[in-house]
C-alpha cells in the first residue's frame, strides 16, 4: 500500500505540500482550524477536516497515529507548532516533518522529536541567489568536495559548434552529461559530433570554479 | 565589476537572499522600513538602510537605478509590493525579482514589469514532497521529457557490489555519472570495477520510471 500523509496547517507551504501530494496520487488528510481553508482544500485532497491540532483528542479521533508521515506547517503560532509536534510524537507518529520560522524554533522542534525541520523561505532565498548570480545556470545539484552538476543554457558562443569543437573537457575540465534541446528532447549520451544550438541546455558535471568559467562563456 | 544587488524587505525570504549574497562576497544594499530589521542586518550586508520603498524619492536618493538586480520581498502588504515594483520599473531598474503571495499577486507583478516572480513557500512545498516520497533521493534536477538526474543513497542491496555486478545500465536503463563516498570524496568518472559502499551517494541520470525502480531497490 502506498504511503499515507497528513498535513496540518494549510498556509502557502502546507497547502503546496498537500496539493502536490494529491496531484501525485497520494491520499492526504488535510487539517486546519480555519473552516475557510478546509473548504478550499475539500476538492483538492482525499479528506479535509476542521480541527485544532493542539487538541490531543481531536488528533486521536482522526487516527493520526496510522499515518506514515505528518507534515506540520503552522508558521506564525510557534507555540501551537511545538505543542502539535509534541502530541504527534507522543501518539507515536513515525515521521514528523515541521516547518520552522527561525533557528530557535527549529532547535526546539528537533529536541522534542521532529524528524525533519524545514525553513521554506530561507532555503528558497539561497536557491534564488544561485540563479541570480548565474543566470545561465537553470538548476543545480551541489555535490561534495566543491563539485556540482549544473544546467547551463547555451548562448551565442556555443551555438552551431560541436562538442568536439568546444572541447569542454580539455578546456574547462567539465563533462557534458546530457543535452536538452529546445523542443524538449533529451540526449543522455552526447557524442563528439553533436551540434549545440542556441537555447539548448547542457547538463554538466565538474568543479565549481570550472563550471563558473564555463557558464560565463556559454 | 561584480554585480550590485539591492534587497527590499528583510523578512525570512529577503533576509536569506541578502545574507546569502553577502556571504558569497557580493555588495548588497538592504532596505526595510522597520528600524529593528535594519539594525539586525547592519553587520550582515554592505549597507542597511531604513526606508519606505513605496516612497519614490527615498528610492531615488538611494541611487536604486544603478543596481543590477533588485529583489522585492514584501509578502504581507501586497499593495506595497506592487507599488514598489512599479516605482523600480519606472526608475529603470534592469532586473526586478519579486516575491508573491499568490497567483493573482504574481500576475499583477508580471504585468507591471517584474522580470521574475517567486513563490518561496509553494516552491519549497513541491521540493519537500519530492524528498518525502523518495527518501533515498537526496537531490534532483528534473530534465525534460520525463528524465531526471537524482542523487540516490546506497542501502544494503548495493553495498559491497561493483557497478559491473549491479549492472545498472542494463537492468534499470540508468547511467551512474558520479559516486560520492561517505568521506566527501567524489568520483566523476565511475568505472565498472568501482565498489559501492553503504551510504555512498550515486548520481544517476535516467527516465523517471526507471529511476524510481532503482531508488526502490537501492
Ligand atoms: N492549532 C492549529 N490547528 C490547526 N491549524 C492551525 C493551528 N494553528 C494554525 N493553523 C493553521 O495553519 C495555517 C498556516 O499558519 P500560519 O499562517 O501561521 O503560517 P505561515 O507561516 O503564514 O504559513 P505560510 O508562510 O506557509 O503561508 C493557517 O491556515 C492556520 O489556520
Ligand atoms: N513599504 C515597505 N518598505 C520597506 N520595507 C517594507 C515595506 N513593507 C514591508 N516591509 C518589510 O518587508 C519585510 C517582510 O515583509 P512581510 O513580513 O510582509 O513578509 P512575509 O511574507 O512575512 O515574509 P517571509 O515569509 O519571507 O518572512 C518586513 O521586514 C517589513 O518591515
Ligand atoms: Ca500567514
Ligand atoms: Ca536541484
Ligand atoms: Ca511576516
Ligand atoms: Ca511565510
Amino acid at each position: 500500500m502506498s504511503k499515507q500523509f497528513a498535513v496540518i496547517g494549510l498556509g502557502r507551504f502546507g497547502g503546496s505540500v498537500a496539493h502536490t501530494l494529491s496531484e501525485m496520487g497520494y491520499e492526504v488528510l488535510a487539517i486546519d482550524q480555519d473552516p475557510q481553508r478546509v473548504q478550499d482544500f475539500s476538492q483538492v485532497v482525499t479528506h479535509a477536516v476542521e480541527a485544532d491540532s493542539t487538541d490531543e483528542n481531536a488528533l486521536k479521533a482522526l487516527g493520526i497515529r496510522n499515518f506514515d508521515v505528518v507534515v506540520v506547517s503552522i508558521g506564525e503560532d510557534i507555540q501551537a507548532s511545538i505543542m502539535t509536534t509534541l502530541i504527534l510524537k507522543e501518539l507515536g507518529v513515525k515521521k514528523i516533518v515541521v516547518k520552522a520560522r527561525n533557528d530557535l524554533h527549529g532547535k526546539v522542534l528537533y529536541k522534542i522529536g521532529a524528524d525533519k525541520v524545514v525553513y521554506p523561505e530561507r532555503d528558497m532565498g539561497v536557491r534564488v541567489v544561485h540563479h541570480l548570480i548565474s543566470p545561465n545556470i537553470l538548476d543545480y545539484i551541489q555535490l561534495a568536495d566543491g563539485y556540482s552538476i549544473v544546467e547551463i543554457s547555451a548562448g551565442d558562443f556555443f551555438a552551431g559548434k560541436t562538442l568536439q569543437e568546444l572541447d569542454i573537457r580539455a578546456r574547462y575540465g567539465c563533462n557534458v552529461m546530457a543535452i536538452k534541446s529546445r523542443d524538449g528532447k533529451i540526449n543522455i549520451a552526447p557524442a563528439a559530433e553533436d551540434v549545440i544550438h542556441k537555447g539548448d541546455v547542457l547538463v554538466v558535471i565538474g568543479r565549481n570554479d570550472n563550471l563558473k568559467q564555463l557558464e560565463e562563456n556559454a
